[in-house]
């Protein structure tokens, strides 16, 4: 029997061990999207307990919870942080097999050099140690960042921010280069309530500008693209929910969708009116992204708020999304179709969030990409996202991509998370990717050459990313 | 090699021994869905050849030997006892890796004492010593529950039934608690030819009620709940077929639709006035399962009898069903909402049976679980359903539902069966169970900690489901 | 550690072992269902490079080079045989895992004694020692189908070939039977641009009819398959792409549609013409594929040439096809029951290319098994195709087969392949399938017993296709 989550956890064999400890470990981390608070590495901020850290924003977490009947009190509710600590505690081991068992007492040893198991019984300790570490003044967002040996991250952001954080944080000689990176996704979101509001906020932020047209709204967006690549953008992130839109586009009727939607709030258009405006606007953007060389990441597939009643109360990103019943791809491929017609298909990760979905993306990534000569995929599968970010998740995503691309071009790991302590689930994946080859060589489905396989590790982990996004580090 | 189903058949690791003999196998059954005959409970059915007991009802068994080309004279037809017993024994060597092949040999072993490997060459051994055992009266319906260490089952029963049998059970001092389920399909089923047909039959049952409204509808099933409820029905069960109806329900368009059923014979309907009279009908239900604190079980995703050349020979449930190619998990959100948002959403099980479906019926039961401080989930995935009960199926559905929500929680077995011999199918489960635990031991990937995991499994095999239902064993 | 591909590679007990070396490697192969040119076989085509041989005209190759970013100059383009080989060689370790992986390494080894690892170092060792045997005399097409021990194999062709190859390869002496299949799929392609440029060549091929009607097409049509069958063909191949059409059938619409669509250049035809002409053609085939006893096999859920940019400058079959999103299972029993219900459903094979259809089309195959008294199924799915055709993708159909119908009755592998080279890909899936009954064995989920295992595996190896087809090998 293995100790729990000893030296070697989720190695099982020497070959993955040499190549995570000689390979994988020691690379460093970049970071390409992530959810964190610019303003927060700006700040540097602090913690008093483990509650903030870990409870105060983690709809994963508060989604556990409820699945085993918490109160919601204890969950975003006004029970105490302590209190809150206690319930979490309390639940953990049914949460056996769950991610966030194993990421927490990741976080619990990597960061606060305890190896206590989380359990109720054990609560009271875990409390006051962690109390300690975060009161002594070793533990703030920076420290944490540049611990984990992180050398560059990308932080998620809307076209109407100022981006003044990323400034003061390029400005204040932090090690880790920290980038905006581009979601446009409210510019897009026509048939949302809130759109024109946001139209004025946009045009604000941007210039000055008064959005009644097509053209102001690219305008102000072009200048809003032109201060993110200022500040180090290379990539943009498109949150496509549940269906992908696709309708030819045209200018001038997304002109017309435009100011029908601005003269009535965006309550009268059709069905085919958004697709058309959206289609446009991706359009627009792909022109862009092109140009500059950015990186398109889109992440679709999710249904967000199905319990309206919840969404409520206690608005979005609060553990209430779920997967997508029907398949996206049809339509992401006739975008992408479109895209590539009109020469303006940039380099493009598509992640999934469905595990039934990886083969069917694995091969609408295979038919997008060009032989370019660039000796690195056109349009490739991002790692296991969110409801697929799991031990299971992340092996059928590795195999499923090696099946039907090439292994050695993946982009590994990303936290996608809103937590400075999320770092160790790149460790996670690096032990899996590293457990993977390793047990193809130890069964004799690959031959053992360090030199080779500890190449493609290193790749994965760093080198492909770093050189697709061009980040230059 | 290990021996064929030996003593540790499926448990590869010392902890999944300790499991299993510890904490699983002292268990009693609680068997909440089922479809039992509570007449042959009643009488205390005995068995004159095995012929009776395996192949005179199980559909699965019929399937499996139509893939194999077996003449249906030998599977419904009118060959004789042990000619079909002779077929059975024939294809089984062809049914490696299939359930059949475990069950069968588990039942077997479990209740004949017998450990030959079934094949045409040891038929008349097995036959003949299972006539044995059959005749010797030590083998009867009652006999076999008992001896199965079951606590209590769930029939599943129409509003129409008069749970005679039920009351005779009840009063006989039967130490297993047999209770009705309610299962009422058949009075949604609007769009079937037989449904006016049912409805006087349903009338007649409860109260000799002319139904001709939909206020005579619902009084009839308010008065069929309350005979259910007084023999202790805790549970309802709906079987919606391949596709989930979900339109917004309306009482007085209700009313409208089934009066022009009851005119037309039920044949003029419209897709949507379909949708829309059982999205009322289960508006009405759930109002009654939250009032009365029912548990709502949720069959869907089957296609049922695609094959109109045989369902027209041999009827419904003969091993012509198929999983349906759609999601319906979207529809199934809509409904979801919908009784939420009316404050009437009961605590749900919902069984995929499709294993492609795991994920996204997961992350939909996270999306409608309260926390309401009852320390179990609202809504929850049942176990592996149906074509997706094996042990494929079965580490599928475990590792999806650890991943998603957390394993703690889980319902665990039912046997969902028609036969007395289908126990086994518990201990099969549980293997299952701890085996996966125990590996996540050995790997260390989980700490060892008896309690805490005896204490998982326990409440798995037995504890939740006592207290989700409220059954008080 | 295991040595990379050693004697037992992919086997990992001894059991497997005895089972593969015993039992599945001395089988013969029929190679059902291939892409191979009746005129090189003719010819008994030679070649002076490996570039021609793996890189010429293998689309799974040209796919995983573009997914690494190699330049199309060395693809499909005008780079030398030597520079094609090269790339090849360059990419092949970011291949780990990948089947073209294990595919490339074994056909090195089985057909060029040749066990060096394919990377840049040793490109030009292997291009060398390839070189010196290709134009040794020892290696043309008839030797390697001869060589791979192959008894019987069918091409695939079409309904307006002269079938002259096959007739020369008859009267040659040649030991294997080269037998055509039937794929019809142009004759049915009504909504092509090329449809009636083809009824031209259809109709001169066959009587030099002139097609202007359904009944002229169906003559045509009846010609070939006397053709086909007096040259042994014993199966049709239907590549329905994306969608299963259905529409119920009518002859003279079907008529009406035909001559509209000569009419117009097949321009002006709705969807539901395109699905009602194309179900009419199935109910004729399949009457005549019932009648003439031949199996039917159809590969569907393929989205073909999504980028158009691509299909421009490529054309066909060039490594730009995908997994199409949704399920046609659906659509595919709306056919099947047709078919049943008329009495003309053949003995059919149904593909899938999505690992995610796997249990939805097992079941749809036991939903129109017949009770029928042959020992072998109606209806079964065929192994994991294309881009399900890896490791994984084989021990999940295998898994899908044994739970839902009976791995005993399995069909077995063939190599749907353009390249002579091909025949590996049994011995890679007979040691996969070894492995698996070899595993359960070793568990104890399966007794031993060498007798009635090894006649599974050569079964499925060989016998099952040999008498379902009626081979009579």
């Amino acid at each position: 029997m293995k100790q729990f989550m000893d030296r070697n956890f989720l190695l099982e064999s020497g070959t993955a061990e040499k190549l995570y400890f000689d390979h994988a470990a020691k690379m460093p981390i970049i970071d390409y999207h992530c959810h964190l608070s610019p303003k927060e590495i700006a700040e540097d901020k602090t913690y008093t307990n483990i509650t903030e850290v870990w409870l105060y924003g983690d709809h994963y977490k508060w989604r556990a919870m409820r699945s085993c009947g918490v109160d919601e009190k204890y969950i975003t509710g006004d029970g105490s942080d302590y209190e809150k600590f206690r319930a979490w505690c309390r639940i953990m081991p049914r949460l056996a097999g769950n991610p966030l068992y194993h990421w927490s007492h990741l976080e619990l040893r990597r960061y606060f050099d305890c190896d206590l198991i989380i359990c109720e019984e054990n609560c009271d300790k875990i409390w006051q140690l962690t109390s300690e570490k975060l009161c002594s003044g070793t533990i703030s967002a920076r420290r944490l960042i540049e611990g984990s040996n992180v050398k560059l991250l990308c932080t998620t952001d809307d076209p109407a921010d100022d981006l003044a954080y990323h400034k003061e944080i390029a400005q204040s000689g932090f090690s880790v280069r920290v980038l905006p990176a581009w979601r446009p996704d409210k510019s897009m979101n026509i048939e949302r309530k809130d759109f024109c509001e946001y139209l004025e906020k946009l045009g604000k932020a941007n210039g000055g500008l008064k959005i009644q047209t097509l053209d102001n709204l690219q305008d102000a967006l072009l200048r809003a693209m032109d201060r993110f690549e200022a500040l180090g953008c290379r990539t943009a992130d498109h949150g496509i929910d549940q269906y992908v839109p696709f309708e030819k586009p045209h200018s001038f009727q997304a002109d017309q969708i435009l100011k029908k939607a601005i003269a009535s709030g965006g309550y009268d258009l059709t069905d085919d009116e958004v697709a058309l405006f959206k289609t446009q606007m991706m359009r627009f953007f792909c022109t862009e992204y092109k140009k500059r060389g950015w990186i398109m990441q889109c992440h679709f597939g999710v249904l967000r708020n199905p319990n309206k009643t919840m969404f409520e109360k206690l608005g979005p990103d609060t553990g209430y999304d779920m997967i997508y019943g029907d398949s996206r791809v049809n339509n992401m491929a006739l975008l992408l179709n479109y895209l590539e017609e009109n020469g303006i298909l940039p380099r493009t990760i598509l992640y999934s969030i469905n595990p039934g979905e990886n083969a069917a993306i694995g091969t609408l990534c295979g038919s997008f990409c060009r032989g370019d000569g660039s000796g690195q995929p056109t349009v490739t599968q991002g790692s296991a996202w969110w409801f697929n970010d799991n031990i299971d998740g992340m092996y059928a995503q590795l195999q499923s991509y090696a099946n039907l691309a090439g292994l050695g071009n993946f982009m590994g790991m990303l936290t996608d998370s809103r937590s400075f302590l999320s770092y160790p689930r790149h460790e996670y994946f690096r032990r899996i990717l590293c457990n993977l080859l390793g047990t193809w060589v130890e069964d004799g489905r690959l031959p053992y050459d360090e030199k080779t396989l500890g190449g493609i590790v290193e790749d994965i982990c760093f080198n492909n990313t770093n050189r697709y996004f061009n980040f230059g580090v």
